[in-house]
């Protein structure tokens, strides 16, 4: 009876997680994180997703992070803009989240934490790369005296091999039209200028080139 | 111009680190965890100390610990017991509030985090231990592109020699006065029955007899 806890926002990738996670495991539940995003629209989209597909669906708040430091995420006064790092950026968020994760899947008996985190697409955040996930895991069994282990089934791939894993799951359409990656807060294809979309889109349009040609 | 961040309770321990770390580094703020404590009692102490010794003094508030877990120093209700791992126990706390001291560190532009964990006297908290906290220093640097520090003074140390360092210091007398360890929540040498005030009375009256020796 193997449990796994998905780390959840409604995003392509963590959805793309999710109905892997559903095909490899007997219990699935999913953790979303709040943290004054721009959108609560993608909170109502990750609630959709999970009510959907019939999984448990634990929200966070995390507001808290905001004592730390002040970034365009979470201030809705602040622009974003394009960069190597971007300003999105909130220092340590992700180890925050992953941590609370692995806690909260160690409360409830789940040995698996699944997050869609890729080094592929990492735009610059040290915390979703593969070193530092690994590290993480090993940190936070030492805290728990326990055995968990962090899975990550997108590290390495790009967005067109995301959307190929989904496609491979039959699972396509439904990513493409119920989730939400748009800074601008628009589902399915998006604002298709935002970074955010133009990845995800020139990823789809990659995969169906490549499609198309087999 | 060396920074340090103190990771204060207004305890024993802590203000011990705080008065070596005033002692060691150009520049020291202080750091302390409001996570429904049972002593409200505790935080004024630490403001109090944070006072007299005319350091910076953040607080940050931790009560979304209680979405994770259910515990005996978060919910009154709850009795405390004796036992190798304490009820007292909230499952990777020190995880989480090392992280948020360290985030916080970056930010303000302190290279060193310091903490007054023990393995010594670690009352079976797994992450109180020195694996852990190497562990943790790695991560979080991996996290951020850091190069974090957490330094450990009471890390091999019992509560003798921890009162010694005290007294090295010269402020023997004043950490024995001022400071909040008791369960009870009853400041200096405390309620002299719970658990907490058990060990720091037996460790002062260890020191002192060995000190009246030589």
């Amino acid at each position: 009876m193997e449990k796994a806890v998905v780390v959840f926002s409604g995003g392509q990738d963590s959805t793309t997680c999710l109905l892997w996670a559903l095909e490899e495991f007997d219990e699935v539940e999913t953790v979303t994180f709040l943290y004054g995003q721009r959108h609560e629209l993608e909170v109502d989209c990750a609630k959709k997703i999970a009510d959907d597909l019939g999984v448990k669906h634990k929200m966070i708040q995390m507001d808290l992070l905001n004592q730390l430091t002040e970034n365009a995420l979470t201030r809705k006064d602040m622009e974003i803009e394009e960069g190597k790092v971007p300003n999105t950026y909130v220092e340590g968020r992700n180890h925050i989240f992953l941590s609370f994760a692995a806690i909260y899947a160690k409360t409830i008996g789940a040995k698996n934490i699944i997050t869609g985190v890729s080094e592929t697409e990492f735009s610059g955040y040290p915390d979703c790369r593969d070193a530092f996930i690994q590290s993480l895991n090993t940190t936070l069994n030492l805290a728990m005296d326990a055995e968990l282990k962090f899975i990550t089934p997108l590290m390495w791939k790009d967005k067109a091999e995301v959307w190929e894993m989904a496609d491979q799951m039959g699972r396509l359409a439904y990513i493409r039209e119920n989730t939400l990656t748009c800074y601008n807060g628009v589902i399915g294809d998006g604002c298709g200028k935002c970074p955010s979309c133009k990845l995800r889109n020139e990823g789809l349009q990659t995969y169906l080139e490549r499609r198309a040609v087999l």
